[in-house]
């Protein structure tokens, strides 16, 4: 089914009037269906004053809507023709930032458009702030998130390896209603937590390691995300309770600045501040956060270079670490929803220092 | 460290004295690193006799190599001016299929070449011929599968459903030293089988149900990719031994045929006629296979519509299958070798009818 009004709100903000869309996302988005074209062309015209136009291979099947015209092609069809007779071909056409040179090249040389112009920021700005249909989703694709976290902690026991931890998260997911990942698991142990890139190998738990997940589930599609960093079996010392908590505090004094018209990089900055006031600013290596919808990383995020204010309907990652190889490697991340007049944190699993096993 | 002979064969085969090779994958084949560069721009550009550039952002890093120059750039950069700077902008560029239109669209506006062509064709071939190193790593990739398929059929018992059966074959590969999947594994129950497209659901299996597994796993980035059609519990009526018999031959005469020179569309209907004589031509409805290696799905296939032939080297997949709703949904799927004499079989796993559970 056509949401008709996200159609309205992208072509309010798009510089072209006429545009294609060819991210799966956006597609789903705009029309309420997922299509996995994988190496065929896909995508839907959207106009100024006209119906869209969705292009289909005849391996895949839309949804009859009146609000939508549908034009199936074959293998071996000229799609790009049958695009070109529905363009203005007088005018500039806003194309998907992800559309391959496998269409755009042929789209040049048929001149369907008198310009090509990456036209896909309007759909993305649109995204970046999620109507109550996708707020209801992703509250809940985050709280399934903070249920399967419970259960996470239960997985690490001495001998297991983080392969091993991380093989079990998809059934918790699956059994507490979720679909699958929104992203690859990511669990690490000891220094492998001063990552902030590791991917799950063969490092067996050791008494006193940190126990660093992020993850996240999908729900209806959307996405959730979520780090917290435990402690195995052992109080951790005086200097890592202080980096840790350092980080709970770039986390949390963060969250509380949220509300509407806050530049994202003075978020960026107040987390950033806090870090390097404890002296630890050079192991705090990435962003603070990343917008998150229906992919796990969308369009905008919270760091240095991003002067645009947050908007109600946002949502986005608060996700300060410290990652020093030699005391602790540390992330806490919540998801963050901007509301009329301030925030909700879409994580409830408490940020306290916490010992498992 | 840069594979030189791959790029030799690629440039013999370019249409262009430049190319632009952006896919993860190809950059793989040639420089064996993987990079995951998300949204950033990476790009190895080859040329005829010159030293191969490969960009690259900050956040990543490439192994140190006489062979290739290693231009760095940073979040900010004008990277499509810095690859302008090492482009003959009098010639034509070669571009991945893949690059995407926010990096296509500025270099035309920079003009960083005299015509922006598609020249990914001829590193596909060349990854389309395997060399004896690929070959050695797709042979352990495919006999992990074939032992992976014999802890399979445990996992099918009284009461499980797709998803939990499906849930178990990471940890099963990971013992066996894959890397992880190569696709997402398909495990269908009775009509569920009659779907070639069918994911794991909350289907519990029943007495007399069609058991199939189309199932694959990586090893040193290797794909293998196989499927097996059981019965659990009870030895299927003569009909649907029928259809599962003329599946079975099918693949067989199909595998039977094969060696360098056999133009591709005559394997196919090799298979397609045996099954369309046995009256269930209808019930075959895809192609009879696939190339594969770095990627479960790569460039040229087995299908009515590639008259390219075969050549040495080539690995694809033979997999007729006959889906029908009420007697039987059945696939059987190997990976083969063209061989410089004839074919190699790289999954071992029978063929035979076998009771499951």
């Amino acid at each position: 089914m056509l949401k008709k009004e996200r159609v309205r709100r992208i072509l309010d903000k798009a510089q072209q009037d006429q545009l294609l869309v060819s991210d799966p996302c956006a597609l789903y988005y705009i029309l309420e269906q997922w299509f996995y074209p994988g190496e065929r062309f896909l995508g839907l015209l959207i106009r100024k004053n006209a119906k869209p136009v969705l292009f289909l291979n005849t391996l895949f099947h839309a949804e009859e809507d009146p609000e939508i015209e549908i034009v199936y092609y074959a293998d071996g069809d000229d799609v790009i023709s049958l695009l070109g007779s529905c363009t203005d071909h007088a005018q500039a056409l806003g194309v998907d930032k992800i559309l391959p040179a496998r269409f755009l090249i042929p789209m040049t040389e048929k001149k369907i458009a008198s310009a090509f112009e990456l036209g896909s920021e309007a759909v993305d700005l649109t995204r970046a702030v999620k109507d109550a249909e996708e707020i209801a989703l992703m509250r809940k694709s985050s709280e399934i998130n903070d249920r399967a976290m419970e259960q996470f902690k239960g997985l690490i026991h001495d001998g297991v390896t983080e392969k091993e931890a991380a093989s079990k998260i998809m059934d918790i997911y699956l059994s507490l209603g979720a679909e699958g990942f929104s992203f690859e698991p990511i669990v690490a142990f000891g220094r492998n937590a001063a990552d902030p890139h590791h991917m799950p190998d063969d490092t067996v738990v050791k008494e006193g390691d940190a126990v660093l997940f992020d993850v996240g589930c999908r729900y209806h599609g959307y996405c959730s995300d979520m780090t917290r960093t435990f402690f195995y079996k052992k109080e951790p010392d005086e200097k890592v309770k202080t980096v840790y908590n350092l980080v709970r505090k770039a986390n949390e004094e963060a969250e509380k600045m949220l509300k509407p018209g806050v530049p994202l990089c003075d978020v960026d900055k107040k987390a950033r501040d806090i870090i390097t006031e404890g002296g630890y600013g050079p192991y705090f290596t990435h962003r603070l956060g990343h917008f998150i919808g229906l992919e796990d990383h969308e369009y905008g995020d919270v760091s240095a270079a991003n002067t645009r204010k947050t908007e109600a309907g946002n949502i986005h990652s608060i996700e300060p670490g410290i990652y020093h190889p030699d005391i602790l490697g540390c992330r806490i991340e919540d998801l963050v929803l901007i509301t009329e007049d301030g925030y909700e944190v879409l994580n409830r699993y408490p940020h306290d220092i916490e010992i498992i096993g």
